[in-house]
């Protein structure tokens, strides 16, 4: 049978991206115990770091052992019991995620949406919640599917006032865009390892809030097969999954150490190392380094006289949308890209299938090399397809912003 | 801040065990993207290496990308509807863990219960089928919470004549003890690789006959965010998991590629590797292998005075429970196992905590040596704790096992 030897592709797309070498070391350590003194060191470990990650001191701070949608999941059933009503400002794809992740926990959804490619301003949320009065409000940060970033800095202290849980997935831009959960007023928080983490996908960290605890806390049912005497249930309705059920999740990361299911230890040892690497290099450090490659990358795709998709001023900092011009085939410039160069680029989702696509710089491939071998790349395969562009002007543009950051 | 570093744990509980070296490598390899041609044909050829694991013909053979747990889940919930009658005849931890999860799908769980440490003879389960009719029958094979490896050769056939989805959780059991999904008319069966697979949690493989998936087809919406015109949901109910709908998990492994969930890379070239590994030392000479260690096992455990738990001859061969003797306490043994000889051995849950330990011989470890080491340092830690054995008959034992099947 053939060994695993994947080619060396630079992923250039919205994720997942190349992982970081030191990640993908650690993964391929040697497995311990789950209720090993060193292990549950390991958990306690993982939720300090990630604390850190997510600007909280929640203590409660953990994995989900599934990709970053398994951690929506968790956050928004753990939450939900049927009738609850929800409110989804949906901006992209992943709000339209919440939105049925929600409705099939049972909730009454009701949404609003901007066309894709822009923002909500603070007051339509809030007009929103006043009509609705949502028991939680469920939005994203950065949806991929538009590269948007909904700002959150005034959402939080909304929500407070009419007593609303606060929940958004910050997957696709934690670590390479500004994140303050305890600032903000976050209830709970998502997010995945694939994106300016620098990891694969398959563990999803999430913080959530005492008030958000409580509120599940009041769903507490310990599984049958290890139920001792000393353990009562809570009077509320029984969350609809076992595997998400985060009261029991909390007692697994927790004192009682009450078994749930076996923890991912490979993709936990994974899940350390990439706060471990975002911490050492600094949040603040990790979000510039962000900022100057999308930059560059942006300014970059203009100077392959490529028009940019959506608000540019609410981007991430670290994907970018590009019109595909008329005259080419995309798919076949992605063909190209990957089977020439060994490059990939993003497609897109729904109403922006076949219309853009997607520049991703982050995690480890947030790096001038990476970008300018991207711009390289593209220019010569749109040039090759009958584009017009100015031959050299996109890695001048890039260069230019390199050179006005290192000034800075 | 710290490396990871971990203590090189000899893991002899009822799994987590350690990892084959192969598939830490694995783990290691850089990612692809999740469309990439490469990507597409190792998810193709994980669906064809897990047929040969689990012994069927399904095309519908993939992974769930959570712990063994998630599998259970996705399988129950995907086909279950409110009010469907699911029967779970529990011997041990994980039957209440099926009937649990049944529950919460909806359903109406009627149970059968033999005592811990017994099997099911197929006429109570014929019985209790022609009693509550079912939709489903949910069984587990070997539940590691009593040792005990319940026989399905005659159960597939009882399902088909009262038109029962027959399902079986085989995390504990595959590659260690002898499956045959289509021979035994299965519909569906989950496992995980942190047992006789030699790989960490985190990824569930599960294979699914068409008959199961006529059944959840009925049911099969599209996500919205990415649903096109040619799209049109099913008239059944909505499944209750985004994370767990199998329609839309076959969707994106299917020839569609329809996303879902970000396929978790670095787990899923781990369980290729798991499945690799396992065929190419034969599916049957890795049972014969887990049947002679788990042998030694048993016989050295007789040769240091411990009285074995449960009905011997329906025992898995990758476990044994052995009572933990009155005048030892328990849990210093475990930590001494652990602290001095770096050796783990497995507690137990429920009606067992505190009663039994379990020995295990799986994957990687089922090895002599590994075997060896684990009696001689059981005899040293309990002849120091005053516990009455004959020095040496551990190993003699284990080594009379080995020298019989040598000859044999």
């Amino acid at each position: 049978m053939n060994r695993l030897n994947p080619p060396p592709r630079l992923l250039m797309g919205p994720g997942p991206i190349n992982c970081y070498p030191r990640v993908l070391s650690a993964m391929s350590t040697q497995l311990i115990g789950q209720y090993d003194p060193v292990m549950t060191s390991y958990m306690n470990e993982v939720m300090g770091l990630y604390r850190q990650v997510f600007k909280t001191e929640n203590q409660s701070t953990l994995l989900i052992d599934g990709t970053s949608r398994a951690g929506i999941e968790a956050v928004l059933v753990s939450c939900i019991e049927p009738g609850d009503k929800v409110l989804v400002p949906i901006f992209g794809r992943f709000g339209h995620l919440l939105k049925e992740i929600s409705e099939r926990a049972g909730a009454d959804v009701h949404t609003i949406e901007v066309e894709w490619g822009q923002v909500f301003q603070p007051e339509q949320i809030e007009d929103a919640i006043k009509r609705v009065r949502p028991k939680v409000l469920a939005l994203v940060q950065g949806d991929t599917s538009t590269t948007m970033l909904q700002p959150l800095e005034h959402i939080g202290e909304i929500c407070r006032r009419y007593d609303v849980l606060f929940y958004s997935d910050a997957t696709a831009s934690i670590g390479g865009n500004p994140f303050e959960t305890d600032k903000w007023q976050l209830d709970a928080v998502s997010v995945g390892l694939q994106k300016c983490l620098g990891g694969p996908s398959g563990s999803a960290p999430i913080t959530l809030s005492d008030r958000y605890v409580d509120v599940v806390r009041g769903r507490h049912h310990v599984e049958a097969g290890i139920k001792a005497e000393h353990h009562q249930d809570a009077q509320g309705s029984r969350i609809r999954s076992n595997y998400f059920d985060i009261p029991m999740i909390l007692d697994y990361w927790g004192e009682e150490r009450l078994n749930h299911h076996t923890e991912a230890t490979s993709m936990l040892y994974c899940a350390r190392e990439c706060a471990i690497n975002l911490l050492e290099e600094g949040i603040d450090n990790s979000i510039a380094r962000h900022k100057v490659n999308g930059d560059a990358m942006l300014q970059g795709a203009k100077g392959l006289n490529l028009e940019i998709f959506g608000d540019v001023s609410h981007k991430m900092t670290n994907v970018v949308g590009v019109y595909i011009p008329e005259a080419v085939n995309g798919d076949k410039i992605r063909e190209q890209m990957l089977l020439d160069f060994n490059i990939e680029i993003g497609t897109s989702f729904g109403p922006l299938h076949g219309k853009i696509w997607r520049l991703g710089t982050m995690g480890y491939n947030a790096r001038k090399d990476a970008v300018l071998h991207t711009l390289q790349s593209l220019e010569t395969v749109l040039r090759r397809a009958g584009h017009k562009l100015s031959l050299g002007e996109a890695v001048d543009n890039a260069m230019t912003v390199y050179e006005e950051n290192q000034n800075a």
